[in-house]
């Protein structure tokens, strides 16, 4: 039996350990830095924003900090879609959608961004806690579900349409990195009714290429007209993992993929430099193909054709001297004429030989899917190959 | 005062304040992953290693759980060297060198990796602590100090020779992520003379453009005999600083150099794929130069001169039917004949402008510094433009 002297002694010693171990926690969890109101260029230590901001002294953007005025939608965030989050939130972007369905696992710490200790948690919950500490400016907002059931598309339609920074405005930007074809068609089928535009990025099941592609509906082909270039077969990665295989994947292509993403949406949003319509990158030999594409007329998407249509009765609306006033549009449409604009070197011989069978396409580019056209419209760069993928595609039409 | 019951009840509740209080800190700190003594393919959620062995089913990698054996040496830990140091921990490399000697500041927060709650930690320091917490199979040794000071570099040039996985070997690979000329300078005279393959990264200071090069003694331009192309004035961050100007950055640029860079490393230490020589990236275009640069017989730096003559004895004595018997090695040489092999897109008017001073360079390619070259030799490619940074280099020379 414990003594009146013994147990004074107990509590002071209790006492004094909790405080240690709540100072200790204080240390580990002290992760934020305070808000800051107004973006400053003042080249201080303790300015996040220094080394930005730099850019219009530099000549290179001429508003920085509207910067805070957009909000972008990131659809899937792997290894792509959470280092484009995570350099858009340092960037200090207004605001974050973040929409994923997966769990951080294990299996994903051969890429950027997730911490072993964040196994099991839900991407969209582990992401957030993690930018939000990188930049408590930035507004998240993260949904857990899969975008592709009725319910959740017509949520994520809704999100798209009224998510912006301002009530009820619709997002600036919405950006693909999800990881299966399914994924991809609701994201073109949303943004095609919506006349959003939105930004397809990917990388192939070997790890050693990706690619970029700006869609704006009407004006350039969408990826129902004809999906992305230099991709390979492109099955989820839940199917592949059923089987007992998995996709490569490495942070080198997923980092760069991200990085010529996010360079591209600041590109859009900031009025600088040209925007690149479609960006590949081959790794085995540092290639960078680049191009642009048309709609098809005769796409499957009734909403593409519509936008089509719109915007064409645009176009013919506008003032032919408009191009030479408004100089900063011009260069984002600078590529309006359409023709290839390719840079080629020698491919290694896996895309040669695809290059080969098909016919009009130019050195190293191949088709990675069959593309659904009744007859040869504007977008005759892309010729029919295989059949493989017709199946896949008219399963998605009747969802 | 307190009866006996009280002081047993005060007891109780300290307890298990105590006991949460642990919990709590315990998941915070509970960051590491058990060791992985085996590098396996099993596709299993738990297995960090499952997307990169898949490389190998692939078929891009013969023997990917090789990068176990190798060492690479990052100098500069900043914007693009903590990315690289990241990217090179997923993959699973065997051991990484750190060296740096500024410290973390919320003024880094605009380019991956550091994190707001290091801020005053020295960069190797918060470095090791992230990275050995993403893959703890890593062997990790940090220096904090600046190599370009006498014993420093001696110090360098000791572990660079000795600091390789197994005792007293050289490592396998140095990557210059510095963010100026005389520590350029230095990577460079330390490889030189102990014949060590290196890689140079950088970005301008205007952040939308950028490059790395592989540098090979003997068989490639070093530093001095030509500096790398296509990055604009390379002033330190600390010089501008004091000036209460900074220069630009952005996490895109960085992180898209950093993913080539370490791709490359990929490349040439697991044989697979083309090793580019020199890769530049211009983000205002979208634009990526390549080519290749021989050594300058006349270089200044005697160890370069010296390996030159190295290499040629080595070529000179190497069968000539070897290139068609070992083909992977071939891969890695087949630009020997040094022609440039240059992707040439339209350039944006600056460096349109900037080539057109110079001779003999392709549209889109400028030189970022004059070469000091006694008469010219294999390095045609590279002219005398003005004088400005002949005294930079006299200076360093005399170092």
């Amino acid at each position: 039996m414990a003594t009146m002297e013994e147990l004074k002694l107990r509590v002071r010693e209790l006492e004094n350990e909790l405080i240690k171990c709540k100072q200790k926690q204080c240390a580990t969890e002290q992760l934020h830095r305070p808000k800051i109101e107004k973006m400053s260029a003042e080249v201080v230590d303790s300015n996040p924003y220094s080394r930005l901001m730099a850019l219009k002294r530099m000549g290179i953007v001429d508003n920085y900090e509207s910067i805070r005025t957009f909000t972008v939608a990131v659809v899937g965030v792997g290894g792509v879609g959470s280092v484009t989050a995570e350099m858009l939130t340092r960037c200090g972007i207004g605001k974050l959608l973040l929409f994923d369905y997966d769990k951080v696992e294990l299996a994903n710490m051969n890429r950027l961004f997730f911490q072993p200790h964040q196994a099991g948690l839900s991407k969209v919950e582990a992401a957030e806690h993690t930018l939000r500490n990188i930049n408590p400016d930035v507004s998240f907002e993260t949904h857990n579900y899969n975008i592709t059931t009725l319910d959740n598309f017509n949520h994520f339609m809704e999100r798209l349409s009224h998510g912006g920074l301002e009530d009820d405005k619709p997002v600036d930007l919405v950006l693909s990195c999800v990881d299966n074809f399914e994924a991809r068609m609701a994201i073109n089928t949303a943004c095609n009714e919506l006349g959003q535009t939105w930004m397809e990025s990917g990388v192939s099941e070997n790890a050693v290429s990706g690619h970029i592609q700006l869609i704006n509906p009407g004006e350039t082909a969408c990826f129902a007209c004809a999906p992305p270039l230099v991709v390979a077969a492109n099955i989820d990665e839940k199917t592949l993992k059923r089987e007992g295989v998995c996709a490569a994947s490495l942070p080198t292509t997923m980092g760069v993929v991200a990085g010529i993403l996010v360079q591209n949406v600041l590109k859009y949003l900031l009025k600088f430099g040209r925007v690149s319509y479609y960006l590949g990158y081959n790794a085995m030999q540092d290639f960078f193909p680049s191009m642009a594409m048309k709609p098809n007329p005769q796409c499957n998407d009734r909403h593409c054709r519509r936008q089509q249509e719109v915007y064409k009765a645009q176009e013919a609306e506008r003032p032919k001297n408009e191009v030479i006033q408004v100089e900063e549009e011009e260069v984002l449409h600078e590529d309006n004429e359409w023709g290839i604009e390719l840079v080629s070197e020698e491919a290694n011989e896996e895309t040669q030989a695809a290059a080969a069978a098909v016919a009009d396409l130019p050195e190293g580019i191949t088709v990675a899917y069959t593309i659904p056209m009744a007859n040869k419209g504007d977008g005759e760069m892309v010729e029919e190959t295989e059949q493989s993928l017709e199946d896949l595609m008219a399963q998605m039409r009747k969802l």
